[in-house]
């Protein structure tokens, strides 16, 4: 069988050292938005149009969407909410389209864009979400969005638990050292996820911010099927 | 008593985002650039002018310097020799100045000389240069030169137990995840440090191109007390 190369790529500062035009991508970005964004798909949102300035946002907001949107876990204020898992309920988001800004996760879509696919992973959806990407017979690359170019830990470490389990279905090889990294920290951190991620630079600052109630949701496994994907721009689900 | 902030920047790619001047900067690159450094100052280079591209170490070549350079492993057809630390014998370098380019561990020398200070790591010399930076009432951003802007392993694991050591003498605090994940891999590594080294990209690169004669060497502690320092853009000692 032939086996297909997986690469992880810790920060959107990298992107570009393993973008591929053949690849499909997954963007991580626990905590929060592309928990947020399974949530919202989950919940019956119809499109999320990613814009990766405020002023795009603010723009859109004035043309009559929805918007969530913040920068460093605040809502802007021109918002309709920001990007808490929880604000993106049947009720606000069925049969919507949303236009969506955040600090880190969706910034990284558009420049992922020239790749073959680009679809949004979190616990939340992870095991629907490695089961489609190994049939595909491609190139992966997960990247995750990490916090103003730098590492993260809880992006890190779902990176780790997809790509164990895309090694262990036997139809990936890899020569990355940043997935050696990933599965080594998620071996640390399996047994008591949550625990592990009290030391999160993210925990941290959501905590002191008191946007800190989604985080065990976050960490949930499998809270829904749908695979967020990206096409023309837009989210909509495979 | 005030404790000085630590970090550690797993690629070039994401400098900027933790750059300080106020910051003492440790350049890392085990395989095998910094690792070599340390070697020609502990056999008596009197300097190393690190330079970024072929084209300075072609010129300067032509302007007599001795020239160690090379790139992906391979030694320019020009240099007197490239990046193994088995080149930079006494007889080689003792009392002379060595003109250094390699694929990744020079170009981030120039980008990092903003910051108060850049030193150069690696296993040879990781005692006296943690003592040091111990003394330095700085804060410090260890920097892994990786492969080609991305995460390398052998770079991750020496800067977790930089930081293991940094954060024991109760000098620092972190809160980068960074810092996080790199002293967990040194904690799951140190048993079996080579062994562990077994799954590093550069390792396999190493050892198809028959250069990875002087891996056991890279990874062997305290061999010198040289501390190599940036200063007016050539490597000297303090």
């Amino acid at each position: 069988m032939t086996q297909n190369s997986l690469e992880i790529c810790f920060t959107p500062a990298a992107f570009e050292a393993h973008a591929d035009s053949e690849a499909v991508v997954v963007i991580i970005d626990v905590l929060r938005a592309t928990s947020s964004i399974c949530t919202a798909f989950a919940n019956g949102v119809r499109e999320i149009i990613p814009v990766e300035t405020v002023e795009e946002a603010r723009a859109m907001k004035a043309r009559g969407y929805l918007v969530a949107a913040e920068r460093d876990g605040y809502v802007l204020d021109f918002a309709d909410f920001g990007n808490s898992p929880f604000n993106f309920t049947p009720e606000k988001v069925k049969g919507r389209s949303v236009v969506y800004s955040t600090t880190n996760g969706t910034g990284i879509m558009k420049r992922a864009s020239v790749c073959h696919d680009v679809v949004i992973g979190s616990w939340l959806n992870i095991s629907v979400l490695c089961n489609w990407i190994a049939e595909q017979g491609r190139k992966v690359v997960i990247v995750c969005a990490g916090w103003k170019k730098r590492f993260s830990l809880e992006d890190a470490v779902c990176a780790g638990a997809m790509a164990t389990r895309l090694l262990e279905s036997g139809k990936f090889c890899t020569i990355c050292d940043s997935v050696h990294a990933a599965t080594d920290l998620w071996m640390m951190a399996r047994t008591d996820l949550l625990g592990y991620m009290e030391k999160a630079a993210q925990r941290s600052r959501l905590r002191d911010k008191g946007l800190d109630d989604c985080i065990p949701y976050c960490h949930k496994f499998d809270v829904t099927d749908v695979i967020p994907v990206l096409r023309g721009g837009r989210l909509t689900t495979l």
